[in-house]
């Protein structure tokens, strides 16, 4: 048995491309609660009250909506160097830049999908200016309570074609450890939970229903309980925000969920919840074709749009 | 046995007094997350966003921090006649003014202790201005989550020098229904809880230890919530708003509480729980010294401050 | 404007009725966590722990399952006497009774649809066994906590040919108040929420899609959380209790809902929240069709087996 | 800077020794509502509902209260050997045993304040019997819901009566995370809280005031909301177990708690919450004495017990 990959320790943010960047900023910023950290050129960088680093969305103009990459932060520069290599050795890599808003130098490479990824290890703590100092020093931001108020950037969710190559690259190569995946009848790979950490899940890979490549399902914000996800969904009701899926529970990583379209079309997710996977070598649980006509936790059916529109 | 009086619906809003009406407006819009609905002179009219009518606090600029009146809904114009009649056989009544903002003719009083009522039944219902259109038609105002994003007044609890006496005379004259009260080994009755309504409370006397008349004791503001009120608990430590006590649960009426100080001095809670009283001949909870003693639900003791501190 | 007429306190408790005695029972007993306060020939009943009578449910062998009748408690001998002569006046009355288990004489008559009801007034308040005591003595008994543990029964939805006359009959005999209904376009009254108290729904009225008469909706039990609602939905699961419909917020009336079927095949609903009309003239809330057509609070659309089946 | 050392997975489990056997089992399983796994000589093995190894704490009869031992999971078989060296190396190991009910080749050793500690990494998954199958795959136990219903062993508090060696030793050689810690003004540390995850603590050393060694401070049992915590105070106070703090949220990790003497005498605490630490080279937050004096999060001082009652 080989021992477990842990030189990459979580996502660190997320790049979301936006066709209406003023709503969808209004969107972050008011409804999710989120504060502006930054901006540099089209982009804007913004964080939710418990993210240690500067932030963890960076959103930016664009043609269309999507996911304009993700970026994980290693362990230690020796462990990014053994990623970085290993990602060489795939023939995904795209090679180094000098760094974005907040981090330092950053290693480019792609899965096979095609999604864009980076790698780096340098990050700039949050340093909260006086109106956002916190009572507790233990908490990097001051808690405004704004909007939903998310804590911070919880997963990605992506859309590939071709599962089971994803997966198993995110797991020898980028060393995700695999929770959940679903097998459909015919044995193809349909959705893979993946994390860095005891979280349930922090990477999921879906197929493309309409066999699309690049494309994302969702993102997903945190918030410290399930009441703050029904809450949400009141504050998503009285913003004109439409609910894809209501709050409830999922059966998969059983997280607590809400899903929305923020303004620029990309699909949001409030959650909280799920288990912690303390064990270090888990049998992942693999769901069939049956088990998931079931529908959610508490038998609710997931809407079409769920399973077709990606951005 | 007399049929029980049921001419009173409600206590529709409270006025309190501030010698800081700038800082104490700004706990209450952006700390507690009320909505200013007009101004008129030194006060400012105020309201949650699930009050019927168009405010439930009036805020008023005074030399000294307290309680300037309280006005109670009558359930219809010969209710509100009968009332009155009983007030004057009592000798407490003062007389007619026209209304104030909101509502249409008054009667004044005051309770044995001094503190001020009006009786009223013309009112104008709360007609929400296009940004605060809610989604539900059943719900007066938009949710907007702003702050503690308290609903509406739950309660009044004010100190009183003889509780028995005014005690009687709510129930008598006014209609209120005692749910439970405090008597002392000695015989004194030390606090009265008494309601209009199933709910558990909604105008509290409470024996005033420093022997002074015409005292308040708190306003508290309802939550549809536990969880919200632990969430304000946060809000008021990040907004440097003083915490007298910590959220936990009330013995006497089970009530989930937050205490604090807005900036004018006065003592405000947040308040949700409790339990609803269906019994029309519920038989008055009694507790003893001993009792007390005990301090809160879960063992609580309650600090000095909450014994002596009136405004 | 008449004076509004409060004869009536609440619903004291609900007879159901089961082809499934053992299997029923064990799910009121076990999963719904009530316990047996008394047994008398083919029926048990049952109580939650906030009830201060005996009992809120009867449950009793039948052949078929639906309502076996509910029972109104009055607020007074004279109130109860006033109703019983309107009752009368009105041709629906069927004459007294002797009582019940833990009641005195009651009333027996229908609503125009066929529903059984009784009045009365005299009632045994609970005194709790030494192993139900409770530690606060303004709670009826201790809280066990087995199962979704609820507090006591909260509404009574029924089916009805005529909503409109069943609605008017609740209204100008019994005293109930209006606060909700459904209107379709071509004026049909398809549903009419009602109160006797400021709890925003006791009694309510649907309109029958199958064209029968005397059928039951769903009971519904109270607990005092919306995260007790998301916890019974996890017992229902391992119960293997059928969940109609998972937990979500209703538009009219705002409660928050999970809906199952208990083993005797009648429809039981968990639920907490909704709203206090403390106003004692408000103007009902008038649901379109179109309204009615976006689902629920958060856009849940309700499942087909909710609009047609009932006992 | 040296790579993080992460060789040991989590505590598996935690023995606890109890005079009162009987009692403190009634309170593990009806109140805490763990179910019994196995039974082994004065022993027995108890589970939470989410526990993935067969159990997570060893209730052993024996003369005085306190902690038997702790054992940890490592992350494999090489892990493990190399935790052992390196304990050897620093002179604190006892050897190995053959295993015991559940898992297999344990190494023992002990802290430098003398509590006992195991090491080991084979383990028997937990499977069901037919009673206890959950209906999600991904759960270990059908969610029962008796008592406060606590889904697994969260953290391990111990007394010391040096917090440097002991933290050093724990972070040095066992490869815990320090991510928050007391230092008094003479220099002290006074508390210390560390982790092997993500999560925000999962061994404290708390100085031990008494100047004893190897005591323990308090077993911490995991619930997965903030409400369950609340549900459970109302379960110790109507089961006679004597609350030592009412919960509350702390300031250091800010894990939301309830604390409580189980029969035996030791203290158990029932927590939600905290921050999760996806930093791999986060700052340890350093607390001074002034800071501690100012209480809980929310401003709770704590009793007097708490800072000098140990088992």
């Amino acid at each position: 048995m080989p021992e477990p990959l842990q030189d990459l320790a979580h996502i660190g943010h997320a790049e979301l491309l936006t066709p209406k960047p003023n709503e969808s900023l209004g969107f972050f910023e008011q409804v999710l609660g989120m504060e502006v950290e930054a901006r540099d050129g089209q982009s804007v960088f913004l964080r939710g009250w418990g993210d240690y680093q500067r932030y963890s969305l960076k959103l930016t103009e664009s043609e269309r909506a999507g996911l304009g990459h993700m970026a994980l932060r290693a362990w230690s520069p020796e462990a990014l160097e053994r990623r970085v290599q290993a990602i060489e050795a795939a023939g995904l890599g795209q090679g180094w830049i000098d760094g974005d808003v907040g981090h330092g130098p950053a290693y480019r490479f792609t899965d096979p999908d095609g999604h864009a990824f980076e790698l780096y290890f340098e990050t700039e703590k949050y340093r909260p200016p006086e109106h956002l100092r916190p009572s507790l020093k233990n908490q990097p931001q001051r808690y405004v309570g704004r909007g939903a108020a998310v804590k911070r950037l919880d997963h990605v969710n992506v859309l590939a074609l071709d599962v089971r190559a994803n997966r198993a690259f995110a797991e020898d190569v980028l060393g995700f450890r695999l929770y959940e995946r679903i097998e459909l009848d015919d044995g193809t790979e349909a959705g893979a939970w993946m994390s860095l950490t005891i979280a349930a899940h922090e990477l999921i890979y879906v197929k493309d229903a309409l066999g699309h490549k690049g494309r994302l399902h969702h993102l997903a914000f945190w918030v410290d309980t399930r009441e703050e996800v029904l809450r949400a969904a009141d504050l998503f009701l009285d913003n004109d925000i439409e609910i894809e899926a209501a709050p409830s529970k999922h059966a998969i990583a059983q997280g607590f969920f809400l899903y929305g379209f923020e303004p620029g079309g990309n699909r949001i997710e409030v959650t909280h919840g799920g288990y912690f996977v303390y064990d270090p070598d888990p049998e992942p649980t693999v769901w069939t074709e049956a088990e998931r006509a079931k529908g959610q936790a508490w038998g609710v059916k997931t809407v079409e749009s769920f399973h077709t529109y990606g951005t």
